[in-house]
């Protein structure tokens, strides 16, 4: 990723901004499970690397946008500033822009995928992202502050959100490891339950977490009157929640006859993590 | 490009901020000029049209963007009121990064064309939009706010911030239709000289311009400490350097063997457009 940067021929505040919020940190979770995917497939995961960097670029890019002034006004993500902090609001939503444009550019360009692999990543990428996925959610989540959500709102909104571009992740691995229709399907489930599981874990960490594991300050959604899982469902219904989508994941996973392992340890992660 | 729109299942705020941008009119050059291509090697139109409509998108996304607060913050743009000050600036935002996110989903999922040209498309316009063309360009507009700019920076910004699409227009024609490496070559060269005469003759109308036909006062350049063409070359001296791209780019337009006689037209369009 930060290869592919270097080596833009583009203004150097640009590059310095990109590159600062790709350097960040993160979990890494979206390109992980689609190298996780093509580990399952035992395919070479190199085919999958520009693919899998692409995502972490939409991911990177909607983090920027969502910190700004006029989105969550956020200073600090991941223990840093945030990219309007340090590069002022025209180069972050700039920096933005130019991270998720780049990422179509890595996908096209890529050397070890077919044509037909790319335009089917590009399709599924640019559709998660859009309006019907990512923006789409990121529009139902700021039209939803400040008042009270049903549980089918709030899982809408993640679903959107964050949902659609986990799917992803697993499509764009199995997509590159050549995986069938039906494979596709319970590696899409399996990222939707993981998706959900993952949102639930989120709002539980708020209440019960480590301001220090976590690297932000908990009890802050209860500050912003945002509506949350453990809101609607109390903490032990939260709990049984995320673990039930956890069991549904990985009964999706189940169903492909390939060497999993690692995608159900990933779903284990996320009920296990704490932060 | 509204029909797409129309159809997506996304929220209403973000499907009407999009459309506005969309509907608010503007030259629709750079999708013409695709379709010319089409037009001058004698191929439908329709297979190149969903193309079109996501350059247009990339396009009509930049403005949202610029005309921002923290960029130009521009009330009106072509006589309407600009996004953010319709919908806030949140929501510009998002529309903008919609429409830049669906023009990928415009291309990727079109029926008519194939898997490479698709392919070779998306890069184009990955390519043209993103750090190394259209968004570095902003980038170094930017920056060179409120100082005297070289005719070579002049000339490196509007390369980027607008030069950059109108070759990515032709050549997405070109690719449609089918066209030898020696033809795009030759549709990239009319397109680069056809941008910088468009942008030195926005800069004389600027000056020499009727409010009304233009639709935004004139002497705005000067008023804003802009360096332009005629401050650089002078008004006689801009003219003549103009005159000299158009001929150039018809040189260019020569080499190719088919009906480029509309392309040509677009060429003589530019210099005498009143608006």
């Amino acid at each position: 990723m930060i290869g592919y940067l270097n080596k833009l021929n583009a203004p150097p505040t640009l590059k310095d901004s990109m590159l600062y919020s790709i350097s960040a940190g993160g979990k890494r979770l979206r390109p992980i499970l689609a190298l996780a995917v093509m580990e399952s497939f035992q395919k070479d995961p190199e085919f999958v690397l520009d693919a899998a960097c692409a995502i972490e670029f939409v991911h990177t890019y909607s983090l920027i946008h969502d910190d700004l002034p006029s989105m969550d006004n956020d200073d600090y993500r991941r223990g840093k500033l945030t990219s309007h902090k340090v590069y002022g609001e025209a180069q972050a939503i700039l920096a933005g822009d130019a991270l998720l444009t780049e990422s179509f550019s890595l996908i096209s360009d890529n050397v070890f995928l077919n044509a037909e692999q790319k335009v089917r990543l590009l399709s599924v990428l640019s559709r998660a992202a859009g309006a019907e996925g990512m923006v789409g959610g990121q529009v139902e989540d700021l039209e939803g502050e400040n008042r009270e959500l049903s549980l089918k709102e709030l899982e809408s909104i993640h679903e959107k959100k964050t949902g659609k571009m986990l799917e992803c992740s697993v499509l764009t691995g199995g997509i590159a490891a050549d995986a069938t229709e039906g494979e596709l399907l319970a590696l899409q489930l399996y990222a939707r339950h993981i998706g959900i599981a993952f949102q639930i874990q989120d709002d539980i960490l708020d209440i019960t977490g480590n301001q220090d594991e976590l690297g932000k300050p908990i009890g802050s959604d209860e500050a912003n009157l945002k509506t949350t899982y453990p809101k609607l469902l109390g903490l032990e219904g939260a709990q049984k929640e995320m673990e039930n989508h956890i069991r549904n994941s990985l009964e999706h996973l189940g169903k492909i006859n390939r060497n999993t392992g690692i995608l159900a340890s990933i779903a284990d992660y996320i009920i296990k993590r704490n932060h």
